[in-house]
């Protein structure tokens, strides 16, 4: 009956190495040994309860070690275990209910690719019945009072137990039933990314993978304070989407209000936040409703400064539908609308308890969308990752095409790699450096768009692309970065037909109007224009004292008329 | 010539010892040794150098000590030795330009209230003049550089400076003419109180006192990042106390942009709020300009919701200008905007830099907005602080009369005491007690609001007045606090004549009403009211098990109708 284990069946071969690990996480009673040996048998590889093993090598039993030293004592040593276990080869792990809540043992499992972790999500119900009869060896359990016990537990650790690989549910189905459902969730499921975002105070996780949207709930209800989530979305992705997402809560006990504005940038608005917010203050928000925003970058935007000040802050929760909202707004908290003065000039830093990007989604997006979100994707290497840089050369043409492997890592290095820079710089205070890096190619881009994005001619993404390229020749104008780097940008944008210079514009634009829409940006300090330059390819650095001179030469050559 | 020391003559001689020592801060070159020597002879006490007394103690020069030790030995050896000297009797105190960096070296000077420190504000380039042939002993000068060592001393250390009881300005004049300078404000001063709240990640000082206005750009321009500040004020209060503001930035090199709205709750709306932002950002506001609310409740949420949001998060500095602002909204960060649905429904948490709260203003007040204030005072002791309301027993007729050191006196204690409730509980998140608590008696006064607020006939202060009335008579009623302590705290809100029950309330309102008030609180979570109750003067707890037949039985026996 059981058939040996075989991961090359799962989409994302290319980045598993040959031995493969399956660690089971859950509550006491969830099933972690049971299914786990079950499970094991099925793929013919060993069984092993890092419990039975913890207690092999202390020579005691569990409720003795925690009696005598403590549990920080146990998770240490749990982790030791858990780490040496791991160096073996394929098997089926089944780990205690706490060994999951311990940050480095997370750390250990999450950095190997090779290793899915299967959260076994049991009733309550069930678990309880199972549980009546057992309590003297579970130490957590001594105390008695196990449903309220059991519901603390799932309240402290479902948060981190959703940020599993693979959410399984696991009533009252035979055992056999169980295991099918887990080999087959296997066989047909590629293994999200986890991206974490740790923050001062606030640390939450980028989920990246596709088709989350389906089993979207499972990840999110552990993060509600309440039993009462608002989905703000725009027409059309709620066309595309928003029956996936509210389908995946039909068998929770969750009330779910759905609110939608039209698509486009016009939504930014104060009137629409009013709007908006005065409905959710209508339909009775209280300080743990959660608002969920569905969609790409307005809704992302919009939501989150709602979220920031509906009743002085409610929890957020991210579900970003284009790449450029995947790779740049779902990290870092920035969140806003527009002013008659600018964009994004009314806004407040406030962070997501979960985003989860669904690369599925992207399959629904126009190319022009695509091309625009992959402008900030290249852009975090030209910043400091070179290596992302080369990946993208390498890369570019396959993730254009839509390869979901291929963009399912880009989401991930560019959600690490800003998540990287963010938590350095959270609030975009550091005096050089530091958050306002990403702003490589946005003094430029901004005031392309000053000039076209609210009528949708000019995508943000495009005039980053061609601000990519500007930053890059003025920093080759200025003596700063080597021309091969200029002609290796140059090379790679043309290779994937990406906007780069005054010819993709939907018209040309004057030196002269471009330079008045620089003086007005966001950036200023003492009135001065802000630029991010480089000395090469991953080697940016802020700059204020760049010579508008400099600035209009480049233009000129550039082909802007004067 | 020298006259003996008299801070008798000072206004707040009630809480001064016998004692008194004058503490010189300042940077070095500021004139403290020349100045100091002078002074002390000029009040026959003894002049004290730190800096020789350190060499002393140690039998080192100090920049041996700095170069053998480093700099955080000196200040620990320093904090001692001020300790030490603080002892003694009556002295003029000059300290080392970086001792009032060192935080416990200013608690222990802050909290003796017989000890008046005054910071020697000298310009620049005077400064300059006075270093440019002194180098060698000054340990921080050593590396050369003196203009730019000053000018990055100065950024650190003048917003610390200027929390100095008196800030003098001693430029070219001579050390004869500065003396007079510091004896004429000593004797015409009375010395403000400091209230400091530490949160994490953000501390600020609330500092109370008579006529801070006339020298309040002395406080505040040390808190700016550029030189670019608006206020913001309403039209009652632009014409009692704008002048005095302005007129305090005239020697300043700082651009002052002055925004007005109507006095009254109706500017707490989104359209006041865009009207303002936008406003601010068509007079080119950057992320370093600060926006000074100046007046009372209204201006100051305004306020502070449009500076948490403006370019997501500029500084923020508050001039309280009502006694409930000066008690209540200054401490504690939280700040918002009226919706359709209830007051302050969108709004954000946002800590100002510095809160000066002049209770000079508080002259200008009508007697009903004093009586609202005070509601709030008594409101602290009730939830915690048996001390303070005692002491609202024996002063509350003098405040209520405009004493000013008794409103001082107030101010501090009211402060001090929400500093801690909210240093322990800064966005309301506790479980249990934290912040809530703060919300006592405000159960009721909402419900009352929401009949009559908006149209001025019922101040906030008033329902607070009623509603801890109400609060305690339901903890009695529910056999929770001693009947004794309702008859305690309603003799005393009737010998101030402050208002207590139905009578007090415009029209009667029915129960009926005011329950389904109630039910539309912003506190409620799962939909249940919440209610802070008391076990007795000084005993406040959160509770959301509150029978509302017995708040229905309560109303009819307070007379409401039903």
């Amino acid at each position: 009956m059981s058939s040996s284990i075989s991961f090359d069946m799962l989409p994302n071969t290319a980045t598993k190495p040959p031995r493969s690990v399956i660690v089971l996480i859950g509550l006491m009673g969830a099933g972690k040994t049971t299914l786990g040996r079950r499970l094991a048998e099925h793929y013919g590889i060993p069984f092993i309860d890092t419990d039975v093993e913890i207690e092999k090598a202390c020579q005691e039993t569990i409720p003795d070690i925690f009696a005598r030293h403590g549990e920080a004592y146990f998770r240490a040593g749990e982790h030791r275990v858990i780490r040496r276990l791991l160096e073996g080869g394929p098997c089926v792990l089944a780990t205690g209910g706490g060994a999951w809540m311990h940050e480095q043992t997370r750390a250990l499992i999450n950095d190997r690719p090779d290793i899915c972790t299967v959260w076994l999500h049991t009733p309550m119900n069930v678990l309880l019945k199972r549980l009546s009869h057992a309590r003297t060896h579970r130490p957590l359990l001594a105390q008695g009072k196990t449903e309220e016990t059991l519901r603390s537990l799932a309240a402290q650790r479902y948060p981190l137990y959703a940020t599993a690989d693979i959410i399984i549910h696991c009533g009252d189905e035979s055992v056999e039933q169980s295991v099918q459902n887990i080999s087959k969730t296997l066989a047909n499921t590629s293994l999200p990314h986890h991206v974490p975002v740790a923050l001062a105070g606030h640390q939450y996780d980028v989920t990246i993978g596709a088709g989350l949207l389906q089993d979207a709930a499972s990840r999110i209800i552990p993060h509600l304070s309440n039993k009462h989530a608002i989905i703000l979305t725009d027409e059309t992705v709620a066309a595309l989407h928003l029956d996936s997402l509210t389908r995946s809560f039909e068998t929770h006990d969750i009330r779910l209000d759905v609110l939608t504005v039209p698509a486009g940038e016009a939504s930014k608005s104060l009137s629409r936040f009013e709007q908006i917010m005065e409905e959710m203050l209508a339909r009775g928000i209280e300080r743990g409703t959660t608002l969920i925003a569905l969609g790409g970058g307005v809704v992302g935007d919009l939501g989150g400064f709602i979220a920031a000040t509906a009743l002085r802050g409610i929890p957020f929760i991210q579900i970003p539908t284009t790449l450029l909202a995947q790779v740049d707004s779902s990290v870092g908290g920035k969140t806003g609308i527009n002013a008659r003065a600018g964009k994004n000039l009314i806004g407040a830093f406030w962070q997501p308890r979960l985003v989860l990007a669904d690369t599925g989604t992207l399959s629904t997006l126009p190319q022009r969308q695509l091309v625009a979100g992959y402008a900030e994707i290249i852009k975090s290497g030209l910043i400091a990752d070179p290596e992302l840089f080369a990946w993208c050369e390498q890369n570019g043409q396959a993730l254009l095409a839509g390869d979901p492997a291929t963009l399912g890592e880009a989401v991930r290095r560019a959600c690490s790699f800003k998540a990287g820079v963010v938590r350095a710089d959270e609030r975009e205070n550091a005096k050089q450096g530091g958050r306002a890096l990403l702003n490589l190619g946005h003094t430029f881009a901004h005031a392309f768009e000053a000039e076209f994005h609210y009528d949708g001619r000019l995508l943000h993404g495009e005039a980053v692309s061609i601000g990519l390229h500007m930053a890059l020749a003025l920093s080759v104008k200025m003596g700063l970065a080597p021309q091969e780097d200029l002609q290796r940008l140059d090379a790679h944008l043309h290779a994937l037909k990406m906007p780069a210079s005054v010819k993709d514009l939907p018209h040309p634009l004057s030196s002269a109007t471009l330079i008045k829409h620089m003086g007005r940006d966001k950036k200023l300090r003492d009135g001065k224009v802000s630029f991010v330059l480089l000395r090469g390819i991953g080697q940016a650095f802020t700059c204020r004292d760049v010579s508008m001179d400099d600035v209009l030469s480049l233009l000129q050559e550039e082909g802007f008329p004067a």
